[in-house]
């Protein structure tokens, strides 16, 4: 099965001229009637579709677990996304890694399917799987424990000036992200994933986010951020050539077919950013909050115009807005981002506790992120209003194929 | 515009038909049409009305604001639910809270139609309602505050044996009740009502809790809870003489029209209860997990038959179940459910941290609800598995017309 397949993109042009006549909600069908094909089901199997596609539920919805990449990585971003950190204990050798990873595999498998994980005792939160997919990340100390060569990028970043890191957001052995479109599916498989992690590991950390609902706008909308800015615009497209060249690593030995994670919690300090006006807000960023068309376009997706001048001489585009700092001249320093907002209980004095889970994927950090994040540590307008709480890196090995488990190309 | 407009409910006929043919998320059609047809629109609105019917989002469905009760009450549950509980400033006087429940209405009425608050800096992120709903209820302190009477049971409820109550967890003078399908529209609703309230309270406890999604399951699904159980079966069926009765308040003055909140925060301790089989899991509620159905039936709505035995003469629904114990023979002695799980982050060495936001809504809480908590503080099996550890109560005054206010029968 290749990504392209997993994302349900030969099938999107279909499903969005079926979206346009039936509603979004339908585009469960398209992606239910595509994995069905794609998992070559025989007649039996196809009444189950056939049914399914008469009542569609995006609740339904699955996305395939087994293939060259681990889902969760070039698929749809979905409405709620959980992400769990886990410390080894000192007790979990090599073999105990392969013993975790063959069960956090075998649930991740099941439970992405809509099947219940072995030992599940609420089975019947299982069968809403809602697009789950169920993401592993080993950070530098899980490759050491398992005696693996440790990729140059897979190191924890250099500081930064503007980091206000708090170790209870940062590093970690072994992540899980979970996401799916519905909040129950997440605690349930959340919950599969704690009980079946704590022979060999402790929770170091877990953030939880959101975007948008599913079906509460077209699909393909770019999100927004707490801010009310549009985030996300200039990403690379999943299924593309680009997408892939930026995304899966090709030279780290086991790492490669999978990518570099990197999450760092971004707090917002709202209260402040509502001091600023519209045309601040917008120079800030190099974009209108409106519609997140640059300074000098009128469509999100124009392309920004670096050069063009303010009558008085001045770049439209300010040289210190977000847009401007993050755009290196050199194509090889993109990522591909895929974040989720936070909105957590304010502590006492505080009117908001918000804020950005930052996640991006790429096959070099230190090549791709890294120069990036450097040039906006030196100067981003944003950074008056933004501060990086938390930052962990993390190796996302291949996928497998069935009857393997995730990291057997380190482990195995 | 009576409740049952307000619920949907003469359209839902129809919208079933449709959600049948054409997938459950063009339920939000039938609604969003009901309510065009509802609110009078003139044709301009309609074509407004066309374009969503041609291309229907959840995201743009509203429920009306205005009516002679709150919204939010007999609203199906949505997604998402946000309880925001403040403590008055010692300067909040009556006049004060004249002012500050104009100014939250003013916001809840716009903002529940997709509309932005006044002085929203975000406006963007307003255009999404999602069935976003916002409910306010007031506690002992803000009635007295107002020099208003107090019903007899709007006041701390007795203390129970089973009670852990946490200080963060419980009381307040005010409750926001922010409820929709769509997370960032609960997130940016309660961003402008912790703004907005600021100069007359300080924020108490607040509590974020969930069901499936929209479009997960088909409407009218009765929720599952954490430990699997389906949660809500035994409910009045919002629009019925039956809900009304039990819910709202026709005595007490500035109440009546309105109802008495009561919320819990239930601790579910999913660890222990992991340990239960799935016999000892069904006699403890009286009901199968697998589909809710009383140990006496088969399908989740029979009847419950308290009288049927084992072929050895105990009951087959146990005494002590939760089933039995809460239900009683004084029909007076009846709520109505409304509630959403949580699933915070474990605090370090929990695996979990997850229970129940225990809403109930009913005409009188000392009579209606106090009954059952007592009988079930003296014996339920499901105080193994289950801690209180947060209460609070609130009278939800009744709703108002457009250029009123809620709370308007009390502060005027």
């Amino acid at each position: 099965m290749s990504p392209r397949d997993r994302n349900e993109r030969p099938g999107r042009a279909g499903a969005t001229r079926r979206q346009f006549l039936l509603g979004g909600a339908v585009a469960g069908v398209g992606a239910a009637a595509a994995i069905a094909i794609d998992a070559g089901l025989n007649a039996a199997d196809n009444t189950a579709v056939r049914t399914s596609v008469s009542e569609p539920l995006n609740g339904d919805v699955t996305v395939p677990f087994y293939g060259a990449h681990q889902a969760g990585i070039d698929t749809a971003a979905q409405a709620h996304g959980l992400f769990l950190a886990f410390d080894l204990l000192p007790t979990t050798d090599r073999d105990a890694l392969r013993r975790m990873m063959r069960i956090l595999t075998d649930d991740a498998a099941r439970m992405t399917q809509g099947k219940s994980a072995l030992a599940d005792s609420e089975p019947e939160l299982a069968v809403t799987p809602s697009r789950l997919t169920v993401t592993f990340g080993f950070g530098p100390g899980l490759v050491e424990r398992a005696g693996g060569a440790r990729p140059g990028w897979l190191a924890p970043l250099p500081a930064f000036s503007i980091d206000r890191l708090q170790k209870e957001y940062s590093d970690g052995d072994l992540l899980i992200q979970i996401a799916a479109d519905d909040p129950l599916t997440v605690a349930h498989t959340s919950r599969m994933m704690l009980k079946d992690t704590r022979s060999f590991a402790t929770l170091r950390w877990s953030q939880q986010g959101f975007r948008r609902a599913h079906g509460s706008v077209k699909p393909g909308t770019t999100m927004r951020n707490l801010f009310g800015q549009v985030d996300g615009t200039s990403n690379p497209e999943p299924g593309t050539a680009d997408f892939d060249t930026v995304v899966w690593n090709t030279t780290d030995g086991w790492a490669a077919d999978g990518t570099g994670i990197v999450v760092r919690r971004i707090a917002m300090d709202l209260d402040k950013w509502d001091r600023l006006d519209r045309p601040g807000r917008d120079q800030s960023v190099g974009r209108y909050q409106s519609n997140g068309a640059p300074l000098t376009g009128t469509d999100e997706f124009d392309e920004p115009d670096f050069t063009a001048k303010t009558p008085i001489g001045f770049p439209v585009i300010p040289e210190f807005s977000h847009l401007r700092r993050s755009r290196s001249e050199n194509t090889a320093e993109r990522i591909f981002r895929r974040a989720f907002n936070y909105d957590d209980t304010p502590t006492p004095g505080q009117i908001s506790n918000a804020g950005l889970i930052f996640v991006s994927f790429q096959a070099d950090i230190e090549k791709q992120f890294t120069p990036i994040q450097r040039r906006l540590d030196e100067l981003d307008l944003l950074n008056e209003w933004t501060a990086p709480i938390g930052s962990a890196v993390f190796a996302a090995p291949p996928g497998c194929a069935e009857g393997g488990y995730i990291g057997e190309t380190l482990l195995t």
